[in-house]
């Protein structure tokens, strides 16, 4: 179903969609009138949504995604750990961490004072770091981001999910 | 304006707004009353607009970002070309125009019937593939993507864009 043999997939009916970020784009656009708005109520709240989830996409997951691969899989399928990409993956990510601080120092949440699809867009790898990866201290450290971080992750929403949803790395 | 340093960055009144693709769904949001609609007129239609400006951010973009910056920059530049890394990409991008010459065979435009912001997202660095890059062939020797090019190349917005705007490359 996907031409480039990548996850995820989804079917809604016979409607067939890939690539993560669109997929949560449809779904908020769909139940846009249900619960939470995701995706800003004015022209300019969506642009702001959009700029914080290229963020995440440029610059934020790049670097979770390296860490996870190095940390959490490498070792759980014995594969050696690259220890420099690592240091890289690190820096890279407490640079990128750095601009989230001052960004939550003027609202509270990324794209402005309502929470949004772009806030929502960090939880899963994030979820990894602050536990099996052990590196709680790069979300503690930062003053703003530690208090966004316990905002966002006690969601009843999010707790649902990882009721639901075993995780690899629990 | 930008807290990563990067470019490009735009102000639309005291509106501030980075991430070139955030930029793009903004004006296209903010116009959608005239001209063309870009964003697709259903839910469905949206959501594989997105999926698509997935695909040339994650797919396409990084091969041909890649050779812009080996076979146009270096040499501008003075630096040497790294010819592997021409190599892999120039293979990437061939990978990626094959899902593309699949997918527009059964589809005029990448999301559909309907010219779309996923199409448009493509037409700069094919500019320079064909131009500059000398690499007209990797278009031409698909024909639902030679035909795809022909039409979007030829819409009389880019053509007034390259009226307006010296290119570096030409």
């Amino acid at each position: 179903m996907q031409p480039f043999g990548e996850l995820p997939v989804i079917q809604d009916g016979d409607f067939i969609l890939y690539e993560s970020r669109a997929i949560m784009r449809y779904y908020a656009e769909k139940y846009r009138s249900q619960g939470t708005e995701l995706l800003g109520k004015t022209i300019e709240e969506r642009g702001l949504v959009e700029q914080w989830l290229e963020v995440e996409a440029h610059n934020y997951n790049p670097a979770i995604y390296e860490l996870t691969i190095q940390l959490l899989f490498s070792s759980k399928f014995g594969r050696p750990v690259d220890e420099k990409l690592v240091k890289e993956s690190d820096e890279k990510l407490g640079k990128t961490l750095d601009v989230y601080e001052e960004r939550l120092s003027k609202s509270k949440y990324l794209a402005g004072d309502f929470f949004s699809l772009a806030d929502l867009s960090h939880i899963p790898f994030t979820h990894y770091l602050v536990g099996p990866m052990g590196r709680q201290h790069m979300i503690r450290d930062r003053k703003h981001v530690s208090a966004w971080w316990d905002d966002i992750s006690n969601r009843p929403s999010w707790k649902k999910v990882l009721e639901l949803c075993k995780t690899p790395f629990g």
